[in-house]
């Protein structure tokens, strides 16, 4: 879908919650509107777009009381600024909402996570996500290092800009909206999704993007939304395989699962966000036991975590339950930085090409 | 200084303290180091440079003790790793070299503070910046948008950017090693580094850039040292006005503090990283009074810093007083998007202006 085409279908679908309110009204009903229940309980696997989403528990939320009455007064000026600031071709960030609402007199927010989590229940009405409201997040998005080639529609005019070439060493930073960039084309064989800057920038300096015809894409701890949406769109309109490498702990894991599967409170959003294809490459509990990396015994919230891990739909495979209970048993985590301790270019040389090749995505 | 003198003075310097080691050995003396301390009460203005710098205040190490012996035979070490990494034109960050001391035997370090302190230590001693030493942070510059152009030398060859016509929307993304950039030329008539992301983007969109022929800067929160470094560079080098724009609490006068009078804990590399010329633009608490912007009262935690910061030499003038007095007085903080709460022109249209006129960079 065109930028353009998003936008519209922003407008008539939000009108059209509006208008809804107008005709429960009109026929003496009290307004209401009805949602998915939102928790770790309610997903589902999604065959056709291979993404976990929402199942079919909902919940209503009806104008009977006070607090519902004026949950629906605050989406109906949320819709409101959303289509004065479309007809505008203005922005915002969703800070800046927030501070909006001040003059929203009873529909003022009482704080951010309220204004966050109606915008996001308004992503899940009308089908369109919240780039198409013109409403940004203040988290940037990461970098790319690598051969590709892109075009983005900035203030400025459109630019076509190299990965490689015509970006300084820090790289090319995915901007707010990942919908202003045309995919131009590539030379690269497959896509490494980075946890840490640290390991982002060893691959680059180790010359990894050169050598394997590599894409690399820091994702700065747990992704920013654009970072996701730009190796979705990687992974659709090339089809290259992406490659997640973090630390070997269970918050590494869910940056994991946030790729691949989606997360649960942008489920509705996974098949713009989510990856499926995308592979875990490492660090596996596995890793830490055959390489005998520098490790550091699990915390208690490490242990919660895992076990919260054992029973979250999204890993319910046989790889994952033999990896985290393997995990739980050694007791220990490494960070993928850990591999210097065999020197600089173990990572490069040793670790990587041994581990792509396992997964067939080199040749041996 | 070029990045090959400044290389060259890291290796002499540093091999001087081992060959001193060496001498006071020889002569049957006791090996030993003597550094500044390094508190907030051992800070001076240093009126030449204009910036604050370590006292007289020495702390002597000697091998005397088991304790301090094992320190020096780190720093042994650590200058053993750094003499070859320059040989072989290598660099790694401070968490790799962590790591790498695993090898170290009784050298290993027990912790990561440990190591980035024995650095700092090194820093002192031999009067050359990390980046000397081909040693990285893990965090990430933050992006720059604005009419200027650079040259910086990446591992493909020299790149030529201009910061707005080169890049995408998101900008220039400051690399780890600012002594790889060289500064072109430029069409600008002052610097705005600017706190929060959601501003910097707001800045972007509502084209204040071309308008006033701004460079904008993304501080990210607190400045990495790349981004420290390229505003003392910019000031140096083009002698452009650098304007500090926070939100209105202690912890952003402290990026200011940081931006503009250097870090406690890196006062010995101020002259790098300090930008004296650097002013705060705001928030002030005043603004909070004049404006009377959506606040939030201050915690507990944030009387303690604002008082921290009447007794700290950097903020020992007149004006921080008065306004930190304020402060405390209103019991009020606000964030730099509160502007958003008269429209999102607000800032650029009437804050901007009337703030940059007061302070003479504007013309009335």
């Amino acid at each position: 879908m065109s930028r353009e085409e998003l936008e519209k279908k922003a407008i008539t679908s939000l009108l059209s919650i509006a208008s809804a309110w107008y005709d429960q009204m009109k026929a003496g009903e009290i307004p209401s509107i009805s949602l998915p229940s939102r928790t770790k309980y309610n997903i589902e696997y999604d065959d056709a777009s291979e993404v976990w989403k929402y199942g079919d528990k909902e919940s209503l939320r009806n104008a009977a009381s006070a607090k519902s009455a004026t949950h629906l007064l605050k989406m109906a000026y949320v819709i409101g600024f959303i289509k004065q600031q479309l007809r505008e071709n203005r922005s915002s960030t969703l800070r800046e909402m927030y501070y909006i609402s001040e003059g929203w007199k009873r529909a003022k927010f009482a704080a951010q996570d309220e204004s966050n989590y109606l915008i996001e229940d308004l992503e899940i009405l009308s089908d369109v996500p919240r780039e198409g409201f013109h409403l940004h997040p203040e988290e940037n998005g990461a970098s790319i290092y690598g051969p590709m080639r892109i075009r983005e529609e900035t203030r400025r005019g459109m630019k076509t800009i190299h990965c490689q070439d015509d970006v300084g060493q820090a790289g090319y930073t995915i901007p707010n909206s990942v919908e202003n960039i045309e995919f131009v084309d590539h030379d690269a064989k497959f896509v490494i999704a980075i946890e840490t800057g640290g390991m982002y920038d060893r691959l680059i300096e180790n010359g990894f993007d050169e050598e394997h015809n590599a894409i690399l894409v820091h994702l700065k701890g747990q992704p920013a939304r654009s970072t996701r949406r730009m190796l979705n769109r990687m992974s659709m309109t090339w089809d290259l395989p992406i490659l997640v490498f973090t630390d070997g702990d269970p918050w590494s894991y869910r940056i994991y699962g946030s790729v691949a599967y989606g997360a649960i409170k942008s489920a509705h959003m996974s098949e713009l966000l989510a990856t499926p294809k995308a592979q875990f490459l490492g660090l596996r509990p596995s890793d830490i036991r055959d390489y005998n990396l520098p490790s550091d015994k699990l915390t208690d919230k490490d242990v919660e975590a895992l076990r919260s891990e054992l029973t979250d739909p999204r890993f319910a495979t046989d790889y994952w339950k033999k990896e985290i209970n393997l995990q739980l048993e050694m007791n220990l985590k490494s960070e993928q930085q850990a591999f210097a301790a065999r020197g600089l270019d173990f990572v490069t040389k040793t670790y990587l090409p041994a581990r792509l090749a396992e997964m067939g995505i080199l040749k041996r």
